[in-house]
């Protein structure tokens, strides 16, 4: 069987979704967001041959917002440990928006699940209650392999003054005993580290290390606890798209998560890293043109967990 | 790397279990269910080296309750089609519980997803509307490989007497126009299906099949199509264990559905089915013995797919 | 200080209301109710003179609908006593549309008050299982003082038919134990009480006995108990106007029941009975110009409980 | 008929109210508040003879708590009118506990009135944003009779220090619009109004100044405009009680609000105003021998709006 050329496929794919109409909307609760390329489009793929596949806006930088979720509890699992972690929050899959605070009030005392807002605000609890945020930079670092990941500090001070429904959310968890230390701190962790710049190729960088049990292919150095990798990639299966989850496992199939920055970060169990940068949004928060890709690349090279063949060969 | 031995290792998982306290509920909401034997416990794999490993009670015969909704989902599939299924349920996960009418009124007017009562129940609306119950039974007699599968009639007339939580679901699916036809007719269908006997051994069969991309691994037939096998299991995965279906995800992670009659089916890609039986419900419906089993069995065969290594060879 | 003339207010009320642009819908979810004439605008006043002062369409019969739940409650204090009633159903106002059904599951398990559709099925309940339905209409014809009070089949029938959401909820009650005996019985009670016809006079008539603290004042013959009548005012006071009864009872504070026949019943204490009927409804469910007819006639008579001055001598 | 002697009667219904065991509980949400004497209790009526009639602890202060409302709701009406007020806060009743949250996400973007803790966030957003707290402190003066009126500083730092589930309501208010200006500043009147020291004689010429129309029966002052001593009457009625306003209205039938300090302000039209003040609560946060005392005042002297007799005469 012929293997597959994935320089060739990844343009192909970008082809593909340029080929939809753009209907999504880019964010715009915060000014800084608004001002991205609602028709910019990118796919960066982090091969287990040690190659990088680009097409399209690779280089452009965007804030992680929701992706930031998945560092935040890896890095909240290595300082303090899965029982302290998961004292706060729980694992269940929701089929409420991102952002819902109906649950702390009337089912739960603490979060279902550390992908919605409430979650990972919880999370930002219990990390920022002894580290600093440079512990989260420097994590981010580690993962994407340079060190000139920054803080975008125009989104960061914008999501500081507008996040209404994040502090609403978090003092509902201060009042449950959820968030123990000071609010305002932990909010402050919270909207830096959705405020963190990455582009394309940092996110499939991530998603590398992820699809490869915690360990950095080029390096082999073992960066995330295959305890804790297990744990992200299945969070991204359950609730890593918002409440197009599992519409998203259907049709495509890998763990992903998604940001409204216009990111989607996500692994190919031992095979790939993947993300796409699309800052036009459905009306869940989801890439429109990222998700056509992935699609796509899941349809083309068999990614579907459940796709019934192994993942296609490729150079 | 030696073997691992099935034929032991079902023993030892089985022992495995029983060395903690029961501290389940057998169901008693209907006085049918109710009689089952609390420390009743069973594993069956079938595995694709065409050998079935039993320990424990896999002979005993049990209804199906909540595991029929995957099986009645495939017939809707194969029956009426993709497009006709999905416009009267969702695939979405939900952090709610099984029973739960709520969001039919505040969210949405669709089901969130055919593992829940109101899903199911629509799934049952779109196959009764055309076909009669008994292309359940012969459907459920091919995956099973027996012809002696038969509807409890006991139980089922217990669930139809007792059902008003259900009733009141399905009135609210026809006040939405997600059911179109007699919900009197509808609800008589759901609770038949609720109420077929099977075993342990059965249920490994149809997980057996799922596993194999739809093809029974005995006789080489295609019995499910690839497409609908992959919507099934992914479904498992998502929504398959109640609100439970986070945690298990992480904690076994492979898809599996189970029912308030005691059975969990699950299926490990390309490798096996699995069914256990143990009557005693944790308080989210799931056998309390059984999750022992399957969390011993995960980790002692690698079977989670997140797991970071191969399946274990075994013989 | 001079008289009011009701003969001319009356009449003055009625042309103020059609001054209004009629913005409204005639109820639609059953064929026979969407026959009525939206523009029909009839109001009678039954006042403790022993005078009745009419304008516009009187004799037209309509269905009472959501006014029957007065009567029906009524009946039922009547029949089974004050703690029979109330272990069935609260007297607590809700914020809910009157046909909500969430509360039933997340909040209570007996409807929050009769006044709602849950409420009144409940009540019901309590009454059929005793007693027939011909009793309520005895009741009917005993408080219109007339005996030509009847069933409208066609509207019962259409009830019957499409009452998909009633359905569902009288369900959720019988889950919940409120509901104890035959359902579709109770049902057929609930359909039955909410298609009989009446004519506006007929409310009217009804309001001065509740007005007269359980007297008619024709006859000096006391129809409702002392105590069940102030039950019923005050409940009308906190929820006979669906989810718009608090700004009515800023605006015209007075108790009031509608229906989405379109009619509405008051009581002035130990004044008036007054009755509109006008089947263009706002989006509440209230009659859109019968709410401007009990506007003026509150503000022009000083009617409003709170006002601040006794009720205006008349003639 | 003989006249009731008001002197005795408060004697008898304290005498009454103490006759039932106390099976409430002294808030113990701020340490503050928990110091309350249990079985302290209080009950002060101002006739409209000019006479004031008191029994028990009628010297003892406490704090307003939620009976501030009613006082916000007209300094608002009062200093910023009628539209700007109900553009924030709606008049409808609600089954929801006073301090939900829910019904902000689910239903509604504006509180569902001004007696739940949503709604007089919202009302103290309108007042705050050009007035100083100095102005309720002048107009509770004015309406008490007495310049020594002041906060509890005590209390009112230890509301501010743990009033966590009041910011969460304050930051959705925020998110949705409904506050506009500094939302740390808006909770700041809140908990300030909350914290004013009154004692039960305090309330009871409030309640006086609203059973006359807004006028001072002592100096023939109109302190309260008619219209907004009828809007703060009905929405008393409707919503005063908490989540039992609708059963308070049955039983006891007269225009109340209640705080969990341990008091309860009532009017009785044209006739009274009175307080009661007894800090052991009933599970909804009303005081439980208060309201023994006003189902027995009720009763004796035919205060029921709908009691279908008169006020007594008394002395």
């Amino acid at each position: 069987m012929e293997k597959t050329n994935l320089e060739i496929l990844v343009k192909k794919a970008l082809d593909y979704a340029k080929s939809f109409e753009n209907t999504g909307k880019v964010a715009s609760y915060i000014p800084e967001l608004f001002k991205a390329d609602r028709d910019a489009l990118g796919v960066c793929i982090v091969a287990n041959n040690k190659k990088i596949y680009k097409a399209g806006d690779c280089e452009t930088l965007f804030t992680m917002q929701s992706i930031s979720k998945v560092v935040a509890l890896i890095l909240a699992l290595q300082t303090v440990g899965r029982d302290r972690v998961f004292d706060k929050v729980w694992v269940e899959p929701t089929g409420d928006a991102f952002n819902s605070i109906v649950r702390l009030e009337t089912h739960n005392h603490i979060p279902l699940n550390p992908m919605i807002n409430a979650g990972a605000i919880a999370v930002a609890g219990v990390i920022d209650s002894e580290f600093p945020f440079s512990d989260f930079l420097a994590l981010m670092r580690k993962l994407c392999g340079r060190e000139d990941i920054y803080l975008n500090e125009k989104v960061y001070l914008s999501e500081k003054a507008s996040g209404m429904k994040n502090r609403a959310i978090a003092y509902m968890l201060a009042n449950e005993g959820v968030l123990e230390k000071d609010v305002e701190q932990t909010l402050d962790f919270y909207f830096k580290m959705c405020s963190v710049n990455v582009n394309a190729e940092d996110l499939a960088r991530i998603g590398s290390i992820l699809a490869n049990d915690g360990v950095n292919i080029f390096t082999g150095e073992r960066l995330v606890e295959s305890e804790y990798a297990l744990i992200a990639k299945t969070l991204m299966v359950t609730c890593g798209m918002y409440d197009g989850s599992g519409e998203f496992a259907i049709k495509v199939g890998i763990p992903a998560k998604s940001g409204v920055g216009g990111g989607i970060m996500c692994c190919v169990e031992d095979n790939f890293g993947i993300a796409v940068y699309g800052p036009s949004l459905d009306e869940k928060g989801n890439s429109v043109w990222g998700l056509k890709i992935l699609e796509y690349l899941s349809k083309e090279l068999n990614l579907h967990y459940f796709s019934g063949a192994k993942v296609k060969e490729y150079i």
